[in-house]
């Protein structure tokens, strides 16, 4: 089986946006593309049925410190893998662990060789190094693996991010080496993205995607924004990345982030993200909807009868009142988490595919400007 | 438009199970039936999409008490009623109310005008009379509404029982009094069932069914049972209820129950059914299956990738496995609710299917006697 192709498209006029192809031996992948959330093989809230008929969601991602706690390799082995464990049968996107290992876990030890650190569920010891975690996003069984690597905090020293960049850059190293020395397990083409990290210096940002672009992986990842940092300045180093990072391979803005961030990173030359914002904030009673955000919870929405959002091509979004969402939210029942999570996946996934259409019509900074706005506001 | 109508298909020969056919304006029930408990508006993690095309509900039921408090019949008559507001346009069936009044409010006073309460949510004083109730059924807009009673607890002592039953009937003739003196709010026909009471005494339950017989409605309830009695004792009652009530209406047992109670009932004549049963126990990983009952918590389920039934003709229970259930469970995500809430359902309406089936080949008690020990294995 060949590795991860990615056909480009079209590149807008005027703009780095960009239209394009991803082929995976689970199907294919339109980008731009929006990758919901499977923390622990499970989108929250949303069954496998309604991923692909209702959020017509094409990739999703799953969580590898979550997996490797819960259910655990011996079971995802024993399954065939998480396309077979969970019913998801379309590609898998599964991070690296670093992340929750620095936000969630306990009393980790960070050093050359990897990551000591105790489980947040009970307190387990484990270690992460770059090879356990190759093996254990290859025993998950994804299609894309990302590479196991250090984010920084927002701020960082210089010489902490440049410490921290040195490492990931040695960590990748082993990844490569590892990854390469291993079959895929369970007779598809799994793929390895290597993430450039480098905190908000510009020089470290540009020898971080020079070193990440020599490694020649099917697609890069940039890490380490979206972590407080000013909007700004998050758009500033996402631009110099996508300078830096081969034209003809997918970048994959990790952990990013409101609708208006994705329009305008798909400008700047972004293909692919992801964020638990849709259904996280989805389950506090946001809604993100083509006239504007609701907080479903408020007053004003106890006698709307209008449908959550008619434009949106997906029944729940076009079925569901407004006040009856509500009603939902203040009787804490259940069926509003999953209709509003249902519905603000939908809506990211019309999102990316609206931008998508205006590229391959070269007119998406226009449209851009013009939705952004509008999307923004407090309805 | 017509009352509500019942067609006696069949009664099976040697025993008292019969198949028949509702029709309400809002559509048709084939009988016997399962009414999944809508406590809110909302059958608790289930979408209206997946009752109507996974679980293949009929008719939903929702509670009086919780709907007057939210959404309130403000909101509920602004909306044009239940089905209007929900999305569920099938037949819906509406409680009194009279059991949350007594199980879940706080400070009730129960005089010959009714029950004062305060609501469990606010504590906020509210009058409960027949006429009330009355009047908040029909704004709710139930195809089939059920008269204030009062349900005795077990045991009660004989003058306790025999009392509230006299109330009940009191109320009973205020009920059909309002009942018949107001209009349908919605366009369509609404129904009024009058409730059969008297605790666990022969001669009280047949004079109450006489007196709920003698009011000629479309359709007669027995209440008070199912509350702590033993389960001989439950068939038994159900059983002199069901020689007392008409054959040609309808026969509702309320708040029934298990797979084989309701089988069981079925065979003494039973036509409706309603129990929070399959969504609560679901909710806490107890799956009823046609190989008996599982507790998908369990640690043997881990590596079990078979799926959870592949003898029911919905999607759900053939599509994911024991072994990614007992993970949802096991990691308390939420989609292990949505799918335990659906599966149990389908089976529930599986059940009375197949029970109908069976009644209509005349075999339905030696097809029941089969099943019932099966159903009733722990696996
Ligand atoms: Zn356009
Ligand atoms: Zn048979």
């Amino acid at each position: 089986m060949p590795a991860l192709q990615f056909e480009l498209t079209h590149t807008q006029q005027h703009s780095k946006a960009r239209a394009g192809k991803i082929t995976t031996d689970h199907g294919e992948i339109e980008t731009p593309i929006f990758m919901p959330v499977g923390t622990v093989g499970s989108v929250k809230a949303v069954t496998q049925q309604q991923l692909y008929n209702d959020v017509h969601a094409q990739i999703i991602l799953g969580n590898t410190y979550h997996l490797y706690l819960r259910p655990g390799l011996e079971v995802l082995e024993a399954a065939g893998g998480l396309h077979k464990f969970n019913g998801w049968h379309r590609p898998i996107l599964t991070d690296s662990g670093g992340y929750q290992v620095f936000s969630l876990a306990a009393n980790r030890k960070i050093n050359e060789e990897g990551v000591m650190f105790q489980s947040h569920i009970d307190g387990g010891k484990h270690l992460f190094t770059p090879e356990k975690v190759m093996d254990i996003e290859r025993t998950i069984g994804a299609d894309i693996m990302m590479a196991f690597d250090e984010c920084p905090p927002y701020p960082s020293e210089y010489k902490y991010a440049k410490d921290s960049m040195e490492l990931t850059h040695r960590w990748l190293d082993r990844c490569f080496t590892h990854f390469n020395a291993t079959p895929s397990k369970y007779g598809y083409t799994q793929n390895l993205f290597p993430i450039v990290q480098g905190g908000t210096y510009k020089d470290l940002r540009t020898a971080s995607c020079q070193y990440i672009a020599s490694k020649d992986a099917t697609g890069n990842a940039i890490g380490g924004l979206s972590v407080g940092e000013p909007m700004e300045m998050m758009y500033e180093f996402t631009a110099l990345c996508c300078e830096e990072l081969p034209e003809n391979k997918p970048r994959y803005l990790m952990g990013v982030g409101t609708p208006w961030n994705i329009l305008e990173c798909i400008d700047l030359g972004i293909d692919m993200f992801d964020c638990v914002m849709p259904t996280r904030n989805g389950r506090n009673g946001m809604l993100f909807t083509t006239r504007g955000v609701i907080n479903i919870k408020n007053l004003k929405w106890a006698k709307d009868f209008s449908v959550i959002d008619n434009q949106l091509p997906n029944e729940v979004s076009q079925y569901y009142s407004k006040a009856y969402m509500r009603h939902l939210f203040v009787a804490n029942e259940i069926l509003g988490l999953q209709l509003a999570s249902i519905h603000n996946l939908a809506f990211y996934l019309w999102l990316v595919k609206e931008a998508r259409k205006h590229i391959l019509q070269d007119c998406f900074t226009s449209w851009k400007n013009d939705v952004v706005p509008v999307l923004q506001q407090r309805l």
